[in-house]
């Protein structure tokens, strides 16, 4: 039995709430358990200077915290005047995982910003990061075919993200929240597509190691839960978008 | 008439929700129309270096917008390395508001750290974070209070902020939101005290100017406001931490 | 009395050495007591890059002490490797301050740089900053009058600005020395135009607060101190240029 | 047939030229085809502030690259005055990485620095500076245990790292070039203990995808090459320290 | 003949101005020509990290421009956010310099702060700030001296320093102003002691070279022109400092 | 005797390695002693914003350390986030030493990048990376004469420099090692060309100073070890590029 309570295999309790703030073209407040992540997708009509001409677009996140988001404050990074290895970790991540089902020659030459503010952690902040920025982007994007300023609507699929881990019973479980991160013994973060592929997988034994028969049970169970985010996602996205990311999908595959 | 139909002297919605976030010892959402600030208070059991060995405690304060809290989304100040003129100036406000109407000398060698970020901006966001913060930061010393790790109630007064301006038609209005501010001649932010006393005031005519005259009428139309404010205060603090500060201000003025 | 025996209203000394320096298109030293700051104004032939192709101009200050212009050495900024919010908030209320008696469009697309480096500090230095670049400023730009390169002359009133406060007496004193702001219980300081219009007032009670009939009074203490800084700086640019400042204002008044 | 006209299976030509500098505890050249790497071990005897007094030591790494490593010369990073995203997270893997094999316990309140500086990039820069980071690191904890400065012999493991990824051909092939590198659809990169447990897994689709079935055939051959890679560790290091590693190695398996 | 009409050998008109600042122990205003730079001295009682407990002093030195100091204003280097090389470089030799007439066992656990700041520059610029910041670090030690914080006057040389070059006619000037500088194909500063040892000799031929034979006659020039510097630097520090530096000399001389 | 054997007027072992890494244009290995410097020569087809439209070239060295290239392990200077003062000098001079034997006009708006990278330190870095850097620049320059893209060979002479110091017995010895260099009394840097002629002559008396007679002294054993330095120069270059550059001189003396 884990710490609050749930079985080995279950998710948090996760809303999307869509619109969270009203100035970005795409927004939504994702919750997963406690820990509560804006996510903002802005569109801007350029493209980052080594991308210019090539009459393709870009997507690049950002990622920070609020000082009080943790038990201990943290200083914020633009008191330190620098942004940590950390926080540069999962920003790279984010944005790579977004590119990974947009048609980047659809969108033409702009670039879609993504901001995943952590408003509070409790575990998962980049995994519940990428799940929210997805529906945010979608939102955005949608925006820009509605105005029919993009003829196909370039996202090629769902993509949801989740942690698993290893405890000190030597068994996985889903979706870690501080408590059992902070003493998990390995921990993995995926980021899987929608009809199954994976994006990322990153497993991670520190001062620890996982056995490659741990390795198929870990991302047996996260796929279980991914399953969940992906029809969380849909109802957050609404029927419309929904049917574009798959008909969008369908298109790619028959090319 | 004002763009959002209001009276010159009628503040926007204010909602004040404390414990908006878990971790901090104090927290609010405070709603000032659409600018939306997250205020929290965190207790550190010591005083900056400078500080050491006094007895005494010290209150400061930091203020950030997420990105895409504007219109137009604005840089990271982590991404830029470093923090603006116009950020370092609200957070000496703010702090310097905040110390004015706290008994340092009560809270021992602790700092206050207040942290205001705006997750939505319509202007008049500092004035929202000083009016945001006071109820965070007197929420996180009532629980030291009843922890009886302080002896008295450091907080003396109540303290609230509001902004003032005068706009195209040479008339003061109360509490002015972005659009107005962005054409306002003359703009003023009033910091005042419970019992009406003047702890900050600054009034600026950027390439413009005001006279003895219009003075006088800006201070009148903002402590209408401003006695409205310390009401809201009043109902999100609750009955018994209002008495405490009222008691609290009572003794001072009687020494 | 005061510790330098100096009237509740009375200015220290106050001397202003025009083209101190021979390189800046403007320059002058400025002591108010032992308050010196060496002022310059640069020409530069355009804007910065948000404003061009608007065909109107710029005025932009900075503000710096050499380390030993006060009683204990302060580190550089530079050696910090950034500039304090102090420094910030001071160089932007100078610019500020300026750009409010010029008009921006007669000068077109060239951009005033004002640099004020505080050689020595006794207290007032932001104030004795803004009454120096104006007459340094002036001179500039006069010298861009007489070459014809700009149409009209550009500066429409004199300006200048002093600092009023409250000591432990309660009552208002005009230009705070060193000793006496350090010890004072409010500070204020007032930019006000030649013709008696405020452009900046910034009260601030640290740890104290102030009333409405103090604020009056400090009013009329720091206007008596500004009618007196408005004849060292016509005496200092001499007739010719007070006479354009005069005729400037005259007509803008007319518009 | 690949570029270089390597098998599937095939790493490139290994070298580990131990003692390569004079001034290090262990330092060595690693050559992985063209890319080369000089790692260089420091034993710190005290620990970062955080760990003081736990009586365990630390182990932390960082990395560089020449300038003209790379076919375009790249700007060292102190003249950008910041170390880039990527750099961050491979030396963040690099300790990560070493501290899974060392009991850190054993080496008392002491710090080895890893310092692992690309000479000249080809592919695999990150998993060549493990695999020869632990040899140098080997080689200076080693003489920390013949000078009896500690106890027992930390390394409980050897540990290696190579890299795999998926061509355009949809197969899986081992030790990518920078050629390879460039246009693989995915790129994975395994850190792996002598006893065949995984440490660090990364894979990574950019703007790509991939599935079950191609992660275990990705496993695979990454495992061949690892083994290979353990056989040049041993040699580098002689048969005493390997025998050391060894038997740390069954002394933990056996607790 | 040069551009000023002065002799191959003629210094520029010299000037120190003793206590031009009152804050520091020390402070000059030197001016050579139209350089003038203000040089101060501060006494700390610590001395920097890396020399604690070897009961020995420190001299260290900043030096600085003013923005419209020269003929282009120049950019701060605190908004740049760093020195630059030409910067430290000169810091560098003004600390070096003065340490070598110093008996740092003499003066205890203290720093001795050297702040050059140039408030006009034509040329000279660290060699007037060198020669200026001598007498200002005499007047502050001999207040120590005074009080008699140190037993012995631990300066132990007089010491100043000129530049010398070789213009397009090949033949060697003394102490060239900007116009002389910019168009030199070979420059040298040369800093020397009282007693005519040399402390730094820098000759650099910036896309041009210099013969043995020029060195021999940049080296004459220069001798004749710190002679005459030594004299001003006895003018402006009284007998009683100059006697005290003689004696101290004399001392070290037996030794 | 000195402390490893050496006579007074003798360098240590000497060796250049010529095309090192395999990207650069140019690239050495030259170790004088245990000095070891990587020297790398990259060809830009651009020149700084300052020169653009003047049609000739830039030569820029930049310089740096492993951080174990020395017995106790320095920082990064990338981690510090700046350049120290010690650095900025030394690049510096490297670049002003090369620019003065190259016809910058000849090399048309190209900039030749100059990295030396010391991977183990002994004394001496700064000139055994002058006397390497001439051999990877004129390698690299040679390659672009070769191809046709420049049409005269732009290196008017060699270039070499080494440094010599007086020990406490007060004589001068030739190219100091780590140990020579800490005790040394005087130090001086030379950098020379090929027909004897002083680029930089830098003599430093750190708490120290030097007579006449002593810099006559210095300057001759200098001169014996850069005649050696040059052949081995002549050596790694070979025969072709050594006639050219004789053949550039001799026309450049006709001139």
């Amino acid at each position: 039995m884990r710490v609050d309570g749930r079985e080995r295999n279950q998710l948090r309790p996760v809303h999307i709430e869509t619109n969270y703030i009203k100035q970005p073209e795409g927004s939504v407040l994702i919750s997963v358990g406690d820990t509560k992540v804006i996510c903002a997708a802005t569109i801007e009509d350029r493209v980052p200077p080594f991308m210019r001409g090539e009459g393709k677009g870009w997507i690049t996140a950002e990622y920070a915290m609020l000082p009080r988001a943790t038990e201990q404050r943290n200083i914020r990074e633009s008191s330190k005047g620098k942004v940590s290895g950390r926080t540069m970790e999962i920003q790279r991540l984010i944005g790579r995982a977004l590119r990974s089902v947009v048609t980047l020659d659809a969108i033409g030459e702009r670039t879609v910003w993504i901001d995943c503010d952590v408003i509070q952690a409790d575990g998962g902040t980049r995994t519940a990061s990428i799940t929210g920025a997805f529906v945010a982007m979608a939102i955005a994007l949608h925006k820009l075919y509605e105005k029919k300023s993009i003829k196909t609507f370039p996202v090629s699929n769902f993509l949801a993200a989740t942690s698993v881990g290893i405890l000190s019973d030597k068994q996985a479980v889903l979706d870690l929240n501080y408590a059992e991160d902070s003493n998990a013994e390995v921990d993995m973060n995926i980021v899987m597509t929608g009809n199954g592929e994976f994006v990322e997988l990153q497993g991670t034994g520190e001062e620890s190691t996982f056995s490659y028969d741990q390795l198929q049970e870990l991302i047996k169970v996260a796929q279980e839960g991914l399953l969940e985010l992906f029809e969380y996602q849909k109802e957050a996205l609404g029927d419309e978008i929904a049917a574009l990311i798959k008909g969008s999908s369908v298109e790619k595959e028959e090319k």
